[in-house]
């Protein structure tokens, strides 16, 4: 089993287009097996530059995504697009939404993309859409498009596992700006009005500028604000050098070094948190549990002193 | 100091309100202190009858939780409310909210009520609605009523919590019924259709009924139907009999002895997760953690193997 592992790693390293497809159903399935292939292809990645891309429906967040993508493509980078859908498990959405979004790109050998359906996961994004992310990485993309409807919390995890985060406005949507919370508005590295042909621009831009000035100043770095007309591609080739720059500016101080250093704090502590409590329960024989669920029905014992003698008997401190 | 809190736990018990209310906050702020006296007071709990009452807001929830109370007054029983508020953590709401609402109750020293804002806690209970309930059990309420506004997840964890679950409904809300989830419906041992004064009560009641007849029975107990004018009283007088009636329904069959300890074995799984996590985390030295973030910012490191790791040092299975 391991030289087959190591042949797909390779497959996927070199970049094929349906090892890699295999690798993320592995790694979604959260199978043993996508976790040995993850651990092997972790240690080939870390070169991707991971770019989240959030905003509200309609906001023109895959078309905007889709030229994103061509311009680094015109550059000669591979490009991986994870997009996030927030359809129901039912209805199959994700996976159609493969087929019908970004046709530009397909047929593209050095474009791999993937929709995920959040699974009425809380938050929005897929636990293991950074795994999908690793995948990619270590399949060479050097830049990797994470896209997302922004609808609160979804927004802090983009950020969560971006290097950059862009933040998609558009004029005209009444108080727009105002209706972002100030947290999302804290994560964005990036704002990019979109659809900047419409009326209302200079007002939406006013704005963001206006509370770019009351809030303080993140990591050093002074949010832009750009415009684009995404369906048209105007502005698209700005702020992928905007983008450039950003990560030029991250990489020359320890910006871009600290933020990762808290994404993997925050990382490691939710899956442990995760891991912990599945492992424990693998330890605790049903008659144990059985004879406790029965003292708390009959108020025997109380459930405080319950969980404290499982936790110390099925996960003591070593001595 | 044990012997202090035996005297609060006595006067607990003897139902004094101040010691009540200086255990209830004891409780809400998850203090040491909190959990000894809710090792103690859970020993002298166990004979409330938990009732938790859902629906829409506007759906005259607190209205009609006055009205059962003094229902319950009138037999001579003590009476405990629980008012879970979708207030945000900054509003006082909660706090303001036990001074203005209930007013008939106030004066009633066989009444107590307490407000609790959900404190941005997802699921919408907070996570002590269960230990304050434990507290007014302690106290001597022979029923405890806990008010909750409806919206999805906050219905499943009132059962959760729950002996009897009433689920309001008012006409002429439209597509009221179809819009509660299956999950929703399922989880209601009783259905009130409130404000029955109105027109569009037989609508709702041939759509409740209609979905109950499509819906698998559960427990064997099948859910009954039933109208109330809260404003006026009428009809709550029925629906404490029939609360009466679930109550010794269960307590003939096994229901009443299977739910709990289903309910159990989910609070006490869901205890241990969050107290499994807290404890590790103190285990944990910050130079090992910050060694292990170094590596994967690195990617020498995979972040699988650094959970694993983690996790059979701090929390070992014993051999």
């Amino acid at each position: 089993m391991a030289d087959r592992e190591q042949i797909w790693v390779d497959r996927i390293v070199a970049g094929e287009k349906r090892a890699i497809a295999r690798a993320i159903s592995a790694v979604e399935s959260s199978e043993a097996a996508g976790i040995a292939l993850l651990k092997r292809l972790f240690l080939k990645s870390g070169n991707a530059y991971v770019i989240g891309v959030t905003g509200s429906p309609g906001a023109g967040k895959s078309t905007l995504v889709e030229k994103l993508a061509s311009e680094y493509r015109d550059l000669g980078r591979k490009v991986g697009i994870v997009a996030v859908d927030p359809t129901s498990p039912f209805s199959g959405g994700a996976i159609l939404g493969d087929r019908i979004r970004m046709q530009s790109l397909f047929g593209d050998e050095g474009v791999y993309i993937r929709s995920m359906a959040t699974r009425g996961h809380l938050g929005g994004l897929a636990p293991t859409a950074h795994d999908v992310v690793t995948v990619l990485d270590a399949a060479g993309c050097g830049v990797v498009l994470i896209e997302t409807v922004g609808v609160g919390q979804d927004e802090v995890e983009v950020a969560r596992h971006a290097d950059a985060t862009v933040l998609l406005l558009v004029p005209g949507m009444g108080d727009d700006v105002q209706t972002f919370k100030a947290g999302v508005m804290e994560i964005a590295d990036l704002f990019v009005i979109n659809k900047a042909d419409r009326p209302g621009t200079d007002r939406v831009e006013q704005e963001v500028t206006a509370m770019l000035a009351m809030s303080s100043q993140r990591d050093g770095w002074e949010p832009r604000v750009l415009r684009t007309v995404a369906t048209t591609g105007e502005g698209v080739s700005n702020l992928r050098q905007a983008l450039d720059e950003f990560r030029a500016y991250g990489e020359r101080g320890s910006l871009r070094h600290e933020r990762q250093r808290e994404q993997w704090r925050a990382r490691i502590l939710e899956m442990l948190r995760q891991r912990l409590y599945e492992k424990v329960l693998t330890r605790i024989p049903n008659d144990v549990l059985n004879s406790h669920l029965a003292d708390l029905t009959e108020h025997r014992r109380d459930p405080h002193s319950v969980v404290e003698e499982l936790i110390s008997r099925f996960c003591p401190e070593r001595q």
